[in-house]
């Protein structure tokens, strides 16, 4: 049959996985802990399993999970959403992301993403027969240059896509950043669908700016995050989206008739285990030491790292290696010396190449030191 | 903002639901059980996460279930699916029918589907452009023209969708209909949506006729069915889309960037618990003696029974009470009676009004006891 999307392959993520499986290599591609989630939160599944509820949810979220996450995100960054009718429990972060896309882009509508970006902002807004314009950020710092972007703005521009902290450079925003941003959409009806699955994901100190804190954005905004990354369990496939009420009024509209709702025991788990602020609150701490030891072991081989300031991704160049571009080195790195990492260039859409890959540091200990050792051999 | 999809609401199911829990009425609107799955299941899922399995499946789904699915159509219908290729695990029923209009329905494409229809086929197939040809069945009967049929049919048809049994009709296709289809289809390249999340519910010793048993049709369909109706667990959210290879390449490239990936411990416990093939070979019997319970019960009141063939729906005619339409009769219904219903003109687009509502009899014994009383006194 005709392809409606004939320039897409499988995620890259599924391929590297599957080519650390081929080789049994250790998997820092994919982005997830291997590591077991806490058991209070396990728990907490089977409870209301047994007890019983296991039919269809709201379409929107139970009511409990979706007052929690109303007052983590007021605590957080002092926005108020409504949570029967701004809070919308998805499918995981992609299926916040698809469904705000669905819900908002239609033909010719042109939308602006920031490369490197996550691999499923693209084809779905194609799949909707909008547009996309680009601006790269490039190695080593992943800078934007807003004046740049400011260009890249027309009648038609429908959606700027931001996901920060942003997965694979490791980059947050800068209250700077936000300010240019806000000059941009004033006075347009520019959307912004902000990516911030990381958000609990920040180091040294730095501050994760939401577009929630700021009413000049947030009044525009689908703000998207994700269970899978807050507590461990990212094959649970439980995310949200929050933004005001005509924006989620569309959005459910789609949602409805995409999954209709989600898994209701999970759904009950984590509303109880969010009642407790520290379940999340060390998170920061937690993978800050992941990242720290992970570069510590790297900073004496010939990897160069780049700054992390987010995420579980440690963005390392590796050009005082080898001239490979990163696809052929990623897959060598997995095959030679077994483990597996993502070629930066993926996340291009021309597939441009700085010799640099991602590695996952959402990792055991046991895990890092066994990686550490094969790098440090390479 | 400019809604993509003004002409719709809440679903239905949502509206009749919340009114049943405002008035404390006996819910038989919305279509799920309220009595509890096997324990053994809920056993599995407790199991599999406490072993550590909750991050990312691969995005076709764990490859124990995909199997285990192959299995059971080629026990039931003698058709083979190449597990790995050719079928996807899904988030619920619902997410399969999106994911496969989304996957093939572009602008202009025409889709024809039968009325009374589910109600989440045909804002999906606007939301990608395409445009809706109905037949329309009707009461009492419910049963197709062809020639109807095939006077809806033009080069611009690319997908008839099917729901068989139907929900709300109850009825099933038969072999003459099928015949009629396939005639239809030969020699075109029109697809088939085959939604048969009621595959397992069909009654009298009739056969549920799977698309997929008919290789002129199986080639050029993609099967729909839902664990959520199987096992008494809507709440789960997990289904599956089997198709031939092509279809499924396609389907998948758009499944990876909706939700990526399903819920994984879940997968692993359907997995293990569909290894029995009596978990699901008694539920015609266990739902007929509900059927028939309830129409037990109905027969000496003033409503109709119409036929029911397969689904967990009941239809009754009730102008021998009000000349109401459906709607109001199903709300004050609800109010004035606590028995909450679906009217049937919520599933034709041009609210088609023929005085039937739909009961759903997945319930307890105790449940449709009491409603069987409350409905005694209309
Ligand atoms: C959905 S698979 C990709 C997981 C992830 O967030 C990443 O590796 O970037
Ligand atoms: C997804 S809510 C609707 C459930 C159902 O299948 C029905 O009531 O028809």
């Amino acid at each position: 049959p005709l392809s409606k999307l004939s320039n897409v392959g499988t995620t890259i993520f599924s391929q590297m996985t599957q080519l650390a499986n081929e080789n049994e290599a250790i998997n820092l591609s994919q982005g997830f802990p291997d590591f077991l989630p806490d058991s209070e939160l396990l728990n907490h599944v089977d409870y209301f399993i047994k007890k019983g509820f296991n039919q269809y949810a709201p379409l929107g979220g139970m009511i409990g999970l979706k007052e929690e996450i109303a007052r983590k995100i007021e605590n957080s960054h002092q926005a108020i959403y409504h949570p029967e009718s701004e809070i919308t429990v998805t499918a995981g972060g992609t299926q916040a992301i698809f469904t705000a896309i669905a819900s908002f882009i239609k033909k010719d509508d042109e939308v602006i993403i920031f490369e490197p970006a996550y691999d499923c902002y693209e084809p779905t807004v194609e799949l909707f027969g909008g547009i996309v314009k680009r601006f790269k950020m490039k190695a080593p710092d992943y800078e934007i240059d807003w004046t740049a972007v400011k260009n890249l703005v027309s009648e038609k521009t429908r959606m700027i896509i931001l996901n920060n902290p942003n997965n694979p450079s490791g980059k947050i925003l800068k209250e700077n950043d936000i300010h240019k941003l806000i000059e941009i959409v004033k006075g347009t009806s520019i959307l912004i669908l902000s990516d911030e699955v990381y958000e609990n994901i920040v180091f040294d100190g730095k501050q994760h700016l939401s577009i929630c804190k700021y009413p000049e954005l947030k009044e525009r905004s689908l703000l998207v995050a994700s269970f899978g990354k807050l507590f461990h369990v990212t094959g649970w496939k439980v995310g949200y989206c929050a933004a005001p009420k005509s924006l989620t009024d569309e959005f459910r509209k789609v949602h409805q008739f995409n999954v209709f709702c989600v898994n209701t025991p999970i759904q009950l788990a984590l509303a109880e285990y969010m009642k407790k602020d520290e379940h999340y609150t060390h998170l920061n701490q937690f993978f800050q030491e992941k990242r720290d030891f992970l570069r510590k072991g790297l900073a004496s081989t010939p990897f160069e790292l780049l700054d992390c300031e987010g995420t579980y991704f440690q963005a390392v160049k590796y050009d005082k290696i080898s001239d490979k571009n990163d696809f052929d080195f990623a897959s060598e790195l997995t095959i030679n010396h077994k483990v597996a990492s993502v070629p930066f260039s993926s996340f291009y859409k021309n597939r441009l190449n700085e010799n640099v890959i991602r590695l996952c540091f959402a990792k055991k200990q046991e895990t890092l030191e066994k990686a550490l050792e094969n790098l440090s051999k390479v």
